[in-house]
């Protein structure tokens, strides 16, 4: 008959199976944060590719296409030996895999896509919408992993890891934007509202990571500043963001955008290995307290052991009042403890609340009105935009709204 | 190669093996709902026993005894089969097994309680807290159940369960509270206060257990009702809350109450039992639901397999854009599904919230004020009665206080 103590190092087992679990999905999410560099890459590639004249970068795509196709075979073989039985013992395994399943079927559509940028056959803002999307969908892997941590230690390295790539595909966004916006000579206040908004999710991102960063990860992130491009790339802004009234918006400086945009985002990668590895270690280090703390306990158990044998198990007082202190000592501390993790982990993954409100803001928006996710996408940013308000508490207006929307499905 | 639809359908199992494991969980919640009442009706029959002139009720005593060891065997059995691949599996595996590690060491106290009631070796207070103390570890353990439901349906089924069987057992402290106060002669401000506290929470606890009912089990409890014994009860109420000034309370009412409360009680098992059913009959209908949401998403896809074979499964475009339409829809509809099955995990389990809150501001009190967990539990009761306020807003306002009071240790 198993005793209380059993299930105290029962309860510390699966502590660390947990963090085991964990441990594989960080080799997940180092694995889509790699592929998702790539892609990033290889957008702004094609973005050169496909400008006027661009045709002299034809060289240089097909480099970065080949670096993306290497990294996306490694997230497929990982995905590849998922498998069921672990993914049931993941808490939102079937969001994981959800997830997963919408991350394939765009991929599917890569190959179409390079061919035609190759061909020339679409726009750049069509491409890098393309690219968006893809890049979009392996973030919510992240999101979903994120999610599903349930160490406070790791969901904090994790939340710093989201936040940082989707601020540095926000970055990505406003490259491309910004070129865009350079090479037309003029900007339009609809184009202006835009790049403010891609500026300031942007900078909501990094303040997250920032948040969630240790100092080991934040001297990295210093340490990868480049001042000059920096500077470049805020002046740059100012002349796109409020052009002179007497003068249009030299086309020129298109170029310069560009190369500055993109040694900024360069440098981040550095920060994003740091990342990884800090989830790796962050990991480790967890499954090592929670080994130790197992043999601690098990140390107390052999000593609390009874030699004389004999003695059934589930007997009640065959232990002395003194030892029944130090095993309800035992008890009571560990029940503490993981009460105390589980409202720590509380706190840290109010951080994903933001992003959740939206997504849930869109999913009735995609109901209501049958709109696509980006369209529903729009409605919200264009009603940010429009009342300067957050794009969370547009959602939140719109969530609040729902039971007096018509139609409502659910 | 795994596809994106491959993940569609691992998804799928993933929500059939938590449902699974979710029907597995309701058995255990089951069986400790019926030592739980075995144990109430135990501490009933020892009230009576403990009272003056109690020694005739002996036999009746034994008889709960030896009902209570065959549910406490049968908890025990069930608990002996989980194992830690299974427990690791839960997403709160490590806080559902420390609790049941609580459990079980309490229990070894319990030949020894019954020794010492045989023996009357106890007063009839000692006692009820003694087996109120067993009750609230096995009602712990129910609770974090229900908190790791991953589905709504499920979740709302368990919130229902733990509520009414939380509501029981303030009524059968009520019972035994009010017994003795009836015994004494005379209600004093701070038992007045102590009983009215009793009857609050009760009244919480049965308004979240309708408000998470079905009508099926809404009329369970409507038969249930047994309309003298309730009036009997508001009567008794009534006189032992508000005595009149100008004379001493009748302590031959101890009798009439302690009558009155105890059919009542026992006329809740009915409820208990539909809910335990109610419970199972939830796990199996959305088991089945799943398993025919993956039949179908099944017979889909094998609708889209090309018969002429031969083609790589990661191949592009391998399908025509009307296929690929339809699997765009069924990786769309599947997330929008997960998705609109979190918002409503996270509507219902916000009903958890409030036990969370108290449970916290008692962990924290205990650190600061090294108190243990009863100490703890009667100062926010205090200070929830002076201040005439809820429990949950005096323990909102100990968090809030946290970070000023001294010596915090984390």
């Amino acid at each position: 008959m198993k005793s209380g103590l059993s299930f105290l190092l029962a309860a510390r087992q699966c502590e660390i199976r947990e963090l085991e679990r964990l441990a594989e999905t960080g080799t997940l999410v180092t694995l889509v944060s790699r592929f998702t560099h790539a892609l990033q890459r290889e957008r702004g590639a094609s973005n050169l590719f496909l400008a006027p004249g661009g045709q002299r970068f034809a060289a240089q795509l097909q480099e970065h296409v080949a670096q993306s196709g290497a990294s996306e075979a490694d997230v497929r073989a990982h995905f590849e030996q998922l498998d069921i039985v672990e993914g049931s013992r993941i808490p939102n395994g079937a969001r994981l895999f959800s997830r997963i399943a919408v991350v394939l079927h765009g991929l599917e559509s890569l190959p179409d896509l390079r061919r035609r940028v190759a061909g020339r056959a679409l726009t750049l803002p069509e491409a890098t919408a393309a690219y968006a999307r893809l890049i979009a969908n392996l973030l919510a892997v992240v999101f979903e992993a994120a999610d599903s941590a349930g160490d406070p230690e790791v969901s904090r390295a994790l939340i710093a890891m989201f936040n940082f790539m989707q601020g540095k595909e926000f970055a990505g966004q406003e490259r491309a934007f910004g070129a865009t916006v350079f090479a037309s000579g003029r900007v339009e206040a609809a184009s202006r509202q835009h790049w403010q908004h891609l500026i300031d999710t942007q900078q909501g991102c990094f303040q997250l990571f920032l948040d969630f960063s240790d100092p080991a990860i934040l001297a990295v992130e210093h340490a990868s500043h480049d001042p000059q491009a920096l500077a470049e790339i805020e002046r740059l802004r100012r002349i796109g963001l409020y052009p002179s009234p007497r003068r249009e918006v030299d086309a020129a400086l298109s170029q310069d955008w560009y190369e500055a945009c993109t040694r900024r985002i360069d440098s981040m990668q550095a920060v994003e290995n740091a990342l990884a590895s800090n989830l790796r270690r962050v990991c480790e280090r967890e499954i090592e307290r929670a080994q130790e703390g197992l043999r601690d306990q098990r140390a107390l158990m052999d000593s609390l052991e009874q030699p004389e044998g004999g003695v059934p198990a589930a007997m009640p007082g065959r232990y002395g009042p003194h030892l029944e202190r130090s095993i309800l000592g035992m008890v009571q501390e560990q029940s503490r403890r993981l009460q105390a993790m589980s409202d720590e982990l509380d706190t840290v993954r109010a951080a994903l609340n933001d992003r959740k409100v939206v997504e849930r803001a869109k999913g009735l928006l995609m109901a209501h009105r049958q709109l696509t996710e980006d369209e529903a996408h729009k409605v919200l940013r264009t009603m940010a935009m429009n009342q300067n308000r957050r794009l969370v508490d547009v959602a939140e207006a719109v969530l609040t709204m729902a039971d007096v929307l018509p139609g409502r499905s659910h």
